[in-house]
């Protein structure tokens, strides 16, 4: 990373993390403030002045113990990606990195972070005195006024990367994805991450996420198919439109629906559509996981049908592949350019299916893959996820009409569970306090 | 599009419509010097001058009546992006054309090409003296003087696009990929033409294409499902080393193998992993066409069982979709990134499934989806696609390996018809004879 401090660096190393990791690709951010903080954990201003020697040198040597442990990290071959999250932002400093790089056989990409919108860098300065490490404590309006003398420090001597610096692979975002520089981009891995870069922004909007109406198939237990919704599915979908309301629509903002080609999803949206208005575009990237040759079947039938792909899938959900059908990593893959479309967009409702929603809740939960295929995602229950600076603020909204649980422990063949929900989704599920800023149930009566 | 002549503007625009159209957006370019000639059909250098009063108002008139047609034909709400096909090399002539398309309700994009590799403009001056018209007859070393001055008196005038522009949704690109500058992309297909436009690369390369070798369900006639190789698919996969050094291997130039993750693509390509060395990458989205409940059935079986879905797919062949299955439009959708990641890519070998090779194919050649889903593509036959700057090069190379034909005319339910190779795929496939430069019938031994 290049930027001057409170330009979004962390916010897009964080984003660049999830989604490699989310697509299977070992990612970890080493972030060189972390390193100094060892030494000086609550610094002045004055500690980032160029002419500081003291302070220079302590920097410094925060910076080589970061760099030397990422490189130390590469060396095992299943890590893929470090994103070193630092101000980098002097030319000789890059050349620095890109020698010690070159030198371990690491193929780099400098991202470049300008912003001059005021009000952009004024939000994240209130985040940061807020949130960061260095002002634990402090009072908060004296921690903002040191925190805009740190950036002048780093003005000072700051060197945005330019046409001199065309021997490196570099992309060079200003004000987050208004305009972006690509210069040498090589192998497929950095030409994906600068497609997701420019794809990125910070306007405020949220997601709305559901699984369609309890279907027939779902009554009899059954998986896969094209059911239609059973009555109970249906009195969900007229609820909808009061859910989301409930839920705090955006004002004249535009507002989209995607669903699966599935008729249990298509029914679900019809009276959003036709109270609401929305515009709806169905997708055959969010149809349910296709279950091959066990299309139509119960658990039960599996188990006695196909006992050894029974016992394979409970093993590894994440990678057992249906015969003829797939596997959760197979629908990550299909669902790669729903999230990029997903980063692009502002305000949207997604009604697809239960493993579908595992996917895309994984994503911005940061959910392992190990536990993604095991979530609880019950039936009649729209979410709301509201992307944060650092984090996804997540809402559940549940309407009071019954539905059977479609949830199944690991091992079990029976046709219904008691669900699990309260303890499942929300808090713990993604092992990941931290993004989680918010959860609410709420309760909609008809 | 913006740039000085011979910087593959016209090559841009012409794999941008190809692009487009493939994806189902209907695309057309409009080529200033195509109107230009109807009034001046050979002029010389002078005529560019910007100082030539006269040759100045042809110009003029010319970018006038094609920008006219051109929001003409998009008041056709059918017809999606037209692509302006001229230098527009004066930010007064691009203030007009961004004033013109405002006043029409006309979103822009901007794509300059950039170019100052000496090698790359020779190579276009070069192959613009052979092909193009306004300088038909003439004697090609006058041609390419000629066109050496017109050049210069563009250079006179010429402005990049820069920061006093940016108010203007712009992409530019310098020497095709190496460097991309992005400015306010807004929407979803703006976003999609600036990640293919950075995508793209004009090294020489060939794409390799096979389906896999004749399996048991093809003897049967069955469609669908995960067949063994039968023993003369096994013979072709022992034979494809050979077919491939006989087509022309890249000396030391690095070749991946991708297969689909069904049994007999990947059998299809272990002589070629073992003998060659070549690594190899398997993808779902290279599976077959999912035929859904009709997996494992032959024609005569589905004709019977589900009459009316028979007739439906022999109808529109392209938009059909198996129940629980897949359309040809489906497949293409799913393949899009296999044709980002092709552009991508330097020298690829596929091998892959009957509809897939159809879809991949009509990518290059420009095939109607009216006619690519009843395309004729042999059993055990191997093609080498080559990108040239004015279209693909095709050539085949038949293993004489006796194979059944999987190829069924409209309405057909017999089990296995004898081919019309020769007359489908090639000269006339594509009904467009310009792409096809080059079509070469190799027989093979073993």
């Amino acid at each position: 990373m290049v930027g001057l401090p409170a330009r979004g660096k962390s916010l897009i190393s964080g984003k660049v993390k999830r989604y490699l990791q989310w697509t299977s690709v070992k990612a970890e951010v080493f972030n060189v403030g972390k390193y100094r903080r060892e030494g000086t954990p609550h610094p002045d201003a004055n500690f980032f002045d160029a002419g500081n020697v003291e302070g220079e040198k302590a920097r410094r040597a925060a910076a080589e113990a970061a760099v030397a442990d990422m490189i130390n990290w590469l060396q095992d071959p299943s890590n893929k990606v470090a994103i070193l999250d630092a101000t980098n932002s002097t030319k000789s400093r890059r050349k620095w990195i890109y020698e010690k790089l070159e030198e371990a056989k690491v193929a780099h990409l400098f991202v470049e972070s300008k912003c001059d919108d005021e009000e952009l860098i004024m939000a994240n300065i209130l985040d940061v005195k807020t949130t960061s490490p260095d002002y634990v404590g402090q009072n908060p309006e004296e921690a903002a006024k040191d925190f805009r003398d740190r950036i002048k420090m780093y003005e000072k001597v700051y060197q945005t990367i330019d046409e001199s610096e065309k021997q490196l692979t570099y992309v060079k975002v200003t004000n987050i994805g208004h305009q972006v520089v690509i210069n040498r981009i090589q192998d497929y891995l950095q030409s994906r991450l600068v497609y997701f870069l420019t794809n990125l922004h910070i306007k405020p909007r949220s997601i709305w996420l559901s699984r369609h109406g309890e279907s027939e198939y779902n009554l009899e237990g059954k998986i896969g198919g094209d059911a239609n919704l059973s009555p109970r599915g249906f009195q969900y979908a007229k609820m909808l439109p009061k859910l989301l309301r409930k839920s705090g629509l955006p004002k004249d903002a535009p507002l989209t629906i995607w669903t699966s080609t599935l008729k249990r999803t298509n029914q679900t949206a019809g009276h959003v559509v036709e109270e609401l208005g929305w515009e709806k575009l169905q997708w055959k990237a969010l149809d349910e996981l296709d279950s091959g040759n066990c299309d139509g079947l119960t658990y039960a039938q599996i188990a006695e049908m196909f006992p050894e792909d029974f016992k394979a899938r409970d093993d590894d959900k994440y990678n057992y592949r249906y015969r003829g059908g797939e596997s959760y990593r197979d629908v990550v893959i299909r669902l790669e350019p729903i999230i990029m479309e997903l980063e692009r967009s502002e305000n949207i409702l997604i009604i697809t299916h239960q493993a579908i929603v595992r996917c895309i809740f994984a994503y911005f939960m940061q959910v392992d893959q190990s536990q993604s295929p095991w979530m609880e995602v019950p039936l009649h229950t729209l979410m709301k996820l509201t992307p944060k600076a650092y984090g996804t603020q997540v809402e559940k909204y549940k309407a009071n009409i019954p539905a059977v649980s479609t949830w199944r422990p690991q091992g079990s063949t029976a046709k219904h569970h008691a669900g699990e929900v309260d303890t499942v989704v929300g808090e713990d599920v993604a092992g990941d306090k931290s993004t989680v800023t918010k959860v609410e149930e709420v309760k909609v009566h008809s």
